[in-house]
């Protein structure tokens, strides 16, 4: 990759990018280039912000959530409803269904899901630590907002049963059509998910 | 974007790396994800490597090459062909030729090309410096590697004209069929320049 032409520094520069998700080698040689190139606007502040995400972000010892303190920001916003619970896989669908807005409510990542395959056991996820959460006084609901695949159908049901003797709901995400999408480009599975759990006009 | 639960230093490398290159909104979500969950393996790594690049890559006074030195050490390099300069628009470009390994010569970078839509003259590129270059003893050959766009072959022309005065030969890169190219996929004027050009087998 250009040896000798682009100095140490830059190829170390484009190997360190073109580990991040959705860059690969040639987009990583166009990202180096870009900061190079805008280095007051761009690479200096970029450097920066990435310094002072390592020495502050951690994760929360509650929910897993990352933030700046911990306990996180959700766990700490008084204004949450504490007696729900929304499990879900990562700190992305977290954002994700905080983007929505559509629930006050507290957090918990497990950090992955069940998967043979990878050799992911329940004891590599944060299962214990949402048991022990959703057995404190108040917590009413846990919702199970895992990725409708096999491995996170798997997980939700194993989570459901850990939380079997606990005196909590545990609920999951309605399956159905997507707001917005074409009923010709969706699987089966979906539409007679759709039809079964149809609802009044 | 999930304000209140990404703190502020969070939401600040995310809107940063969005400004990459081939990162969206949603891909610099990801990727500050997995940067904060790498944190000694990437994260650290990286905000250090963009450190350094930021300090000592500069641009080649004489060819507008990056590195850490200038000139930089494609112009120092002596095992290089001095006759010939080779024009390119991006450092990129000088990349990619450098990969190709066809040809051990010296470079051009431009800077961009000349283009009426975005304002770019030619008093904006490089052209001054390429013309002193070319005037230097010992140059004989100035390769236009300029893109076959409307403003790259634009350029090109400006740049012949601009070398006309000058005892040197200047070329362009051959039209053809690109190697493990497919005819069908192909348009007209490729093929009619491949046709027209054709070689003895």
């Amino acid at each position: 990759m250009a040896r000798g032409v682009a100095g140490p520094e830059i190829e170390r520069l484009i190997q360190l990018l073109a580990r991040l998700p959705g860059l690969g080698p040639r987009s990583a040689r166009r990202a180096a280039l870009t900061l190079l190139k805008k280095r007051e606007a761009l690479l200096g502040p970029l450097a920066e912000a990435m310094r002072i995400a390592s020495e502050r972000v951690v994760v929360c010892a509650s929910c897993g959530n990352v933030d700046t303190s911990d306990p996180c920001a959700v766990c700490t916003d008084a204004s949450r409803d504490g007696s729900i619970i929304v499990v879900v896989e990562d700190v992305s669908d977290l954002w994700a269904l905080e983007r929505a807005g559509a629930l006050h409510a507290r957090y918990h990542v497990l950090g992955g899901v069940l998967s043979a395959l990878d050799g992911v056991r329940p004891e590599n996820l944060a299962i214990d630590r949402l048991v022990a959460r959703a057995a404190e006084p108040g917590v009413r609901e846990v919702i199970v907002a895992l990725n409708a695949t096999v491995d996170g159908q798997t997980t939700a049901h194993y989570v459901t049963e850990a939380l079997a003797h606990l005196p909590v709901t545990v609920t999951r995400l309605a399956h159905g059509v997507p707001v917005g999408g074409e009923l010709d480009y969706l699987d089966e599975g979906t539409l007679s998910a759709a039809l079964k759990r149809r609802t009044a006009m």
